[in-house]
């Protein structure tokens, strides 16, 4: 009998992504090898200093020495799970130059620096694979490049942030406000002590600009990403949303991340928790959506499927067969110019003629309403709330219609504006 | 400059699919041709006498010999969407001894000589694709085969029928029966004069047989498929659905068909009218879930898909890198004993210690319970309803509980037994 080829590997980094791709290629390694078609080994582990006695312990390989890996000319593919820039960046490069097929969960590399790394990959002529860099476990990166290849495609839109995602379900499901419910999921460890990057919506602006670029066969940066978190969204919001028929979620379109007011028959709207969704609409596919878990160990699955495609390459020597798809140049279209319906809370003075004013000064600046909702609670002292819903229009015209309504002495202050996506 | 590459196809057929395959292909050429880093182009289509003037109008290829297309040394790729057993299987078979890559959308094929056709495309070393077959427009193949390879796959479940989602979506919204849904399905288009395949379950039936040969690695065939379909469904079940915190569905396990309950809060559950859904639950991705158009014009994405990652392989000579992935053979779980929870209705005589009775003569059986609803409605004579759910169970106990029902005299009917999938 022949033995059956095996195809080497190295990791970078062993935390929750690196020791869950360790276990899944132990314990799922038959399934793996028949389906693959080779056996995928792990040659060596790039960890810290203390990591090593531990893995080695496990009957695993370690080394501190990134040189040993880059030396190894058995080692065909690098995986790449350390996360943030640097030095993952300069390692991607290195290993790539040493002719070494590198797969990564990366998302700040592959956002901010992609255009540079599918360069060095082409002249390198080796694979670079990404597709655990966005919505975790989900199949994404693939379906998008390959299975909707036929499609123009017209809009993505996602929940590709856990941690913000979980905060609004809970929001939504118990009233609570935003503090506690940070709170509670950071000791749920659903956001880290520092949120800013979850809560303020740059996570999802990598996400975004990743998902952009492929979609629109076009580079998009993380800079080019116009950005707005989660941190304004309160109690009241979420039960304006409810009574006009929508729910809050996080979520991108084209290259803006911003909290939304979906539909509730929207088919994100009833992705809840952690979860991550991805939602591509196009022609002929008309919708599509990939669900599934957005971070964590099973995004494991994401990182070990770009291997085996790899070694499948490796295997029938075609090599260099995911090369970049951004073979256009579109301009990104500035936040001023940009559509939508948005839904907008102002806090009034409670006496008559202010609706009517509010909605004059609206058409006046060109915004013309589609609902309209007047607080039926008491509010402290002569104060009442309106919330308006808009036509679509562009958000140049937004800014324009809140100035002038801040000069109404009327108008004690426009507590937010959100984006509707109908 | 040199020429862009060409790769010449043939399609089988201009129905709905067709035709669709044939205005994308034009209308999305520039973005078909960048991203696939070839031209695709319809050098013949094989139609009926009455449909060829249509064609030859319309400035494209027509011919009602198929050997035309056989002999052409030029076309590398035929596309059959016929539909149906024969001759498509024929045709399918006679292409591959041709030396022609195969694309299809025919999932009575697949689903009955998959393994035939497998074996005819390795001795010709060509290519056989399918993702059309299954979920009309959704990636789902490609994802299971490939984005999903270092998974243990534990569970497909799917919705994987429109029409049969389409009417449980209106007998729950609008609270028709059966017969009106059907009638308005019909007037629609969403189902067919002769309904058979669809609410029968057979047309899920072989949808559910690809995606497991696929998920477990070891060939279903239709026969193999226990089915039961939505004929018996009536508004009654759906309002008891809806008290008990479940929808119904059209959905298939492992091997089964039929309509199950789904918690509310189920990925699938909010999968509603003619939208299809396929979800996965398996280690380490847990659970992922594809969705979008399970039928029409959409399904042209998912053909040229197939005919775009064929063209690839051309281009890179790596033919027949798509094969068969039952490596195993599996059995088939009777379905006596497969194991689920079940909605009981029952019709009984309304007096005194008939719950009980019930109650008992289902423990006797080995059947527990989770909960008993009794009708509060006023039904016609003395008679009254039991809803009962019972905890996991393996069928045959139902059915043995079933018979010891029947025999009391208090127990008129057993109106419904519907799965319940927890």
């Amino acid at each position: 009998m022949s033995e059956s080829p095996v195809v080497k590997i190295a990791l970078l980094g062993a935390g929750t992504i690196g020791g869950s791709v360790i276990k899944v290629l132990r314990e799922n390694k038959d399934i793996i090898s028949m389906r693959a078609g080779t056996e995928i080994q792990i040659k060596n582990i790039l960890v810290r200093d203390f990591e090593v006695p531990k893995l080695h312990d496990a009957g695993l390989p370690a080394t501190t020495d990134y040189d040993e890996i880059l030396d190894d000319p058995e080692i065909k593919i690098v995986v790449e799970l350390m996360g943030g820039i640097n030095p993952a960046k300069d390692f991607i490069l290195k290993a790539m130059a040493h002719g070494k097929n590198i797969v990564t969960a990366n998302k700040d590399v592959v956002a901010q620096f992609g255009g540079e790394l599918f360069d060095a990959a082409e002249k390198n002529q080796i694979d670079f694979l990404f597709e655990a860099s966005v919505g975790g476990a989900i199949p994404i990166i693939m379906p998008l490049k390959r299975s909707l290849t036929p499609n123009k495609i017209s809009e993505v839109l996602g929940i590709v942030n856990g941690t913000t995602n979980y905060m609004l379900t809970k929001m939504t499901e118990d009233g609570a406000d935003y503090d506690s419910v940070l709170k509670e999921a950071q000791s749920k460890g659903y956001a880290e002590a520092n949120p800013a990057a979850d809560v303020e919506g740059k996570d999802a602006a990598r996400k975004i600009a990743i998902l952009a670029s492929i979609a629109f066969n076009s580079r998009v940066k993380f800079e080019d990403v116009s950005v707005e978190g989660i941190t304004k969204i309160t109690p009241n919001d979420i039960s304006y949303a409810q009574k006009l028929g929508y729910v809050v979620t996080d979520a991108g379109i084209d290259v803006r991340v911003h909290p939304v007011f979906l539909k509730k028959i929207h088919p994100l709207a009833s992705v809840n928790g952690v979860l991550n969704a991805i939602f591509v609409r196009g022609w002929p596919v008309d919708e599509a959506m990939f669900y599934g878990p957005g971070a964590g160990a099973p995004t494991a699955s994401a990182v070990i499927s770009d291997i085996v495609e790899i070694a499948r390459g490796l295997e029938m020597h075609s090599k260099g067969r995911f090369s970049c798809t951004c073979y256009e140049q579109k301009n990104i279209c500035p936040i001023d110019e940009t559509v939508s319906s948005y839904y907008i809370r102002l806090l009034v003075e409670d006496k008559p003629g202010v609706l009517g004013c509010v909605a004059k000064t609206l058409g006046d600046t060109g915004v013309s309403l589609k609902s309209v909702v007047q607080s039926e609670e008491d509010l402290p002292g002569n104060d009442a709330e309106i919330v308006v819903v808009t036509h679509a229009v562009k958000y140049k015209k937004i800014l324009a219609a809140k100035e002038s309504l801040e000069k109404f002495p009327e108008v004690k202050g426009i507590c937010n504006i959100i984006r509707v996506e109908e």
